[in-house]
């Protein structure tokens, strides 16, 4: 396993296993690596030949409010715990490298509609701004035969879909499953945040979140009495304070008020500072 | 030579050549060819091995009132006259094969700042972010080493250097002189829209670019002054309308006060319907 820090680094290596009729997988990751992102390169590794993670806090996607300087960092422990997953490389550029104009700013974006109007994007603007102008410069670097993105970020995958689509950019996007805790709490990064009872009273999610699957497989067709319920369960949590609870189309995102095609249950909650997101495909059998 | 007309064609031809060892140059054009864009096929096919030109009137850099249905199509007379220059491939596809969404329209956009604010971006809202936008399919299609734009299109060229640099897009921009006809108009598709007396009243473009070089060369350093005689010259022309006449920085097009630096002078005027732009790059001997 070996550590990159400079794109002509990553360009090099790539170059190298690619004159070698290698394919390459790229995990793009925040870092302070858990489960989830292991899982992400356990299927680049089943997928492609090589597996390169970057691991790049990412300031353009982060609001004036949000937690870029408090986001969990730890470049050692991420480094064996890729390894340990079998990845090949990874990528750790500095901020300078990846916005050498300096401030973590850059001239150029890749901005995409209407599919940001919604849940996180309408709760963080220009986050998917700063989302997608990454995706697109990582893309760009390491030229990836596929790109593992996980689903707990529902809304990211869509995102990342439609700008691959739009923008012809040559590479297989592979949405990967969530990947929870043993009572529920899908991984975060931010999960090192909570404490006990926020904790505790954060498996109020996933709960709520099977509560309405099993509602919709019962028979349940309203979308809008659906998230009510869900609402109110988090509701009964006094640490939880709801961002959002919405039931959308896995198509394009726009609000369902019927549960007449394939729908995402997405929630997004604060347990004090900590902001959690979590999300459910909501399979309708007609 | 070759015509392509979808993406998966063009994949395919390049992804062919590129496993020969071969480097791809890109001459992007909207057709209706001059001798401008055959000079850009000629240092295409100096420095790669394959020239692959597109030709696309591209919807999305067209503003609402602009010239889009009315601009010069002939991919007949194009692949007769880029095939004389050498070029190996064309790339002409649909507005459909584009933009599949449906009316030349993308949910994704690619966004540079700052240097599309003045000049041609001023007076053009959304031209930029329409040209970027294509700009960034056709290199993720084409994937080439090399792409050649002429210098007509000074703007364009800080544009697409800009983003190139921002997004890392692996490729090289190489900018080509202006081609002029003999008396001096600087070719253009739309210059066949000029009657006998606009053509002819057009040649104040590049005789007040000349007369201005010339001054610098005498010594001028006022960049406000040398504007202002620019566009009195050209006022002089009863059919010329003036949209602007700038003198800006080559670096980042800021408007420049003192020619301290090395600078643009350029400018855009309408002659009936039909808008030309031109420029000179100004050199200062110190």
């Amino acid at each position: 396993m070996i550590i990159l820090h400079t794109i002509a680094e990553v360009r090099q290596y790539v170059h190298t296993h690619r004159m070698q009729g290698k394919t390459i997988g790229l995990v793009p990751t925040m870092g302070y690596l858990h489960e989830g992102h292991l899982s992400l390169v356990r299927q680049a590794k089943e997928q492609t030949d090589i597996a390169i993670m970057s691991i790049f806090v990412n300031p353009l996607q982060f609001g004036p409010n949000e937690d870029f300087d408090s986001y969990p960092r730890d470049l050692e422990r991420d480094s064996q715990l890729a390894a340990s997953a079998g990845i090949d490389a990874i990528f750790a550029p500095s901020v300078d490298t990846m916005y050498p104009a300096g401030n973590g700013k850059s001239l150029t974006h890749v901005d995409v509609e209407v599919v940001t109007d919604t849940l996180c994007g309408a709760a963080r603007p220009g986050h998917f701004r700063g989302v997608s102008t990454v995706v697109s410069k990582l893309f760009n670097i390491v030229l990836p035969d596929k790109a593992f993105f996980g689903l707990k970020d529902a809304q990211q995958v869509v995102v990342i879909q439609q700008m691959v689509r739009d923008l012809d950019i040559p590479v297989e996007i592979v949405p990967c499953a969530i990947v929870r805790e043993p009572d529920g709490l899908a991984m975060s990064s931010r999960n090192v945040f909570l404490n006990d009872d926020q904790r505790s009273q954060a498996l109020v999610l996933s709960r709520s979140l099977q509560m309405a699957a099993e509602r919709v497989q019962q028979g349940e067709r309203d979308a809008v009495a659906l998230a009510a319920a869900v609402r109110a369960t988090i509701e009964e949590q006094p640490l939880a304070d709801i961002d959002y609870v919405q039931i959308v189309s896995m198509r394009d995102l726009s609000p369902l008020h019927t549960l007449d095609q394939p729908a995402l249950l997405a929630l997004a909650v604060r347990f004090g500072k900590t902001r959690l997101i979590d999300n459910i495909v909501l399979h309708v059998h007609r």
